[in-house]
């Protein structure tokens, strides 16, 4: 199936994330060698046990040297420093790739550690689950997902490099600017993640309505918004704070036109409030059409 | 199974609801009639169509006079008008139910038109999915969920007439006051749903992304809200006007919420943030516990 295949692969961060990539690497046997390392010495424990990996190490400079592709999954406010302990260890021709959820921000704090030897390509699969951690990732989390890549020159024969290993483990690839990405994702992900998580924090202090009443009578809608808010705080305020001109900026609009609509309500303005609400039903369909999510209705819980 | 039988039912709107009950009303088999009306002379095709009752007409007073239970799932804004219509055609002793998403502005438009020789058991069934109609109703919608009752006075022997109408289509019944009942369903369903459409709404304004690249990276969390947005815009309306006050209570002290992590990420308050976000993931396991959503991670969509 494969045609290109890599030597060796460097995964650094056993998360979701990283134990993901670590499992289709291996699932999809692409590479002769696949070694990961982790800061906590537990979590590099569970991922010997589950045998994630050749060798597994706490130290991210160790395995490091003979690897053809390095990709950080750690949380983005590390990437920086991790890259400037690396350095000195990548080997000539190497390709580093993050998969940070912003791109912007993560190529300043990283390509400036990046020796002339190797080229850095940073890469989004928009890929995840409310999960953390090594045991909650499983090898087709990318199938069939996209995968983000925003390098600074899409000409490099690089970029081809890092198409082909995302492709090797079932993902669309997309070249983008690195500044749209951002943006992109600031509507597509990131503000949703924020409201889900200010709305969830919101219905907690409301001190009119008992929490077991809230959870009694979740059904109505809010569950949806706690399995968005169940998701990892350190990443997510790390990535908020990485994307903070486009995060403010979408979040802006939207108390904008959430303003608007209050004030319909407070004036019973039928007609806006209908035409407002029968515009967005569209959209669910062309989302379903292009196969990014189930058609089954409440996401198949009630069948 | 059921030791209460039930004589005649009598459904008005043959909605996702009304359909739905129809449905579990029949599988049950705890009713010798069951009849069924709607405005709509196509939606009546369709339920004939479907052999959804034993009668379905357009006119609701056509055959409701040996009805003993008699449920109004029309939208919330018609059902002072219908109440009016049947009032003179309710038998001795009927109980008149809703299923409207709001009690208190939905008993004060109703209750004056109910006759002495009738009841009225103001009723909210915790259900429902995106899709309308009756085409998308289902028998086990109301399996396992949770249905509110609020009548004006909890110690009337047709409060028991109605728990066992609930309880025998498979659903808990909670009697509560309405004002609480409208306050709670602000916080777990009209909020979520007003942000959703409004977040949705937002998303297809921005010029600086178009809306193809919004849906085909929807997975990064904005498609849960365009399911929630898919929902039927004219029920929703009538849901946001009728509980003016709570969702008002509940918006306002959402947006200030979201404006103060707004300015935690302005001013890079990394543990505001972070203390805002770790505390929201406790009540995502709480409403696993209870039974109120699925374990399986992204709603078991990618396993």
């Amino acid at each position: 199936m494969m045609t290109v295949a890599f030597t060796h692969v460097h995964i650094i961060g056993i998360g979701l994330i990283g134990s993901s990539l670590a499992r289709a690497v291996k699932a999809h046997d692409f590479c002769q060698t696949l070694t990961l390392s982790d800061v906590s010495g537990n979590v590099c424990a569970t991922a010997r046990k589950l045998r994630m990996g050749d060798r597994v190490d706490t130290d991210p400079t160790k395995n490091i040297g003979t690897a053809d592709v390095v990709i950080l999954a750690t949380p983005p406010s590390t990437m920086g420093h991790i890259a400037c302990q690396i350095r000195d260890c990548l080997k000539p021709g190497a390709v580093l790739m993050d998969v940070g959820s912003v791109k912007g921000p993560i190529m300043e704090a990283v390509s400036p550690h990046v020796p002339d030897h190797a080229t850095f390509i940073p890469a989004h699969p928009i890929a995840g689950t409310e999960n953390s951690g090594p045991e909650s990732g499983f090898a087709t989390l990318f199938q069939d997902r996209w995968c983000i890549l925003t390098p600074e020159n899409p000409h490099l024969p690089e970029v081809q490099t890092a198409i082909k290993f995302w492709e090797a483990i079932g993902s669309g690839v997309v070249v983008m600017d690195a500044n749209r990405h951002d943006i992109v994702m600031a509507v597509t992900s990131h503000v949703p993640h924020l409201i889900a998580y200010t709305l969830v924090g919101t219905a907690m202090d409301m001190e009119t309505v008992t929490r077991n009443e809230v959870i009694k009578f979740s059904a109505g809608g809010f569950r949806d918004f706690t399995r968005i808010a169940a998701s990892d705080p350190t990443m997510w305020r790390d990535v908020f704070l990485a994307n903070k001109s486009g995060v403010l900026e979408v979040v802006d609009r939207f108390i904008e036109d959430l303003s608007a609509l209050k004030r319909a309500i407070r004036w019973g303005e039928m007609e806006t409030l209908e035409t407002h609400l029968a515009r967005t039903r569209d959209i669910r369909r062309r989302i379903i059409d292009a196969g990014q999510d189930v058609e089954t209705s409440n996401f198949g819980r009630d069948n």
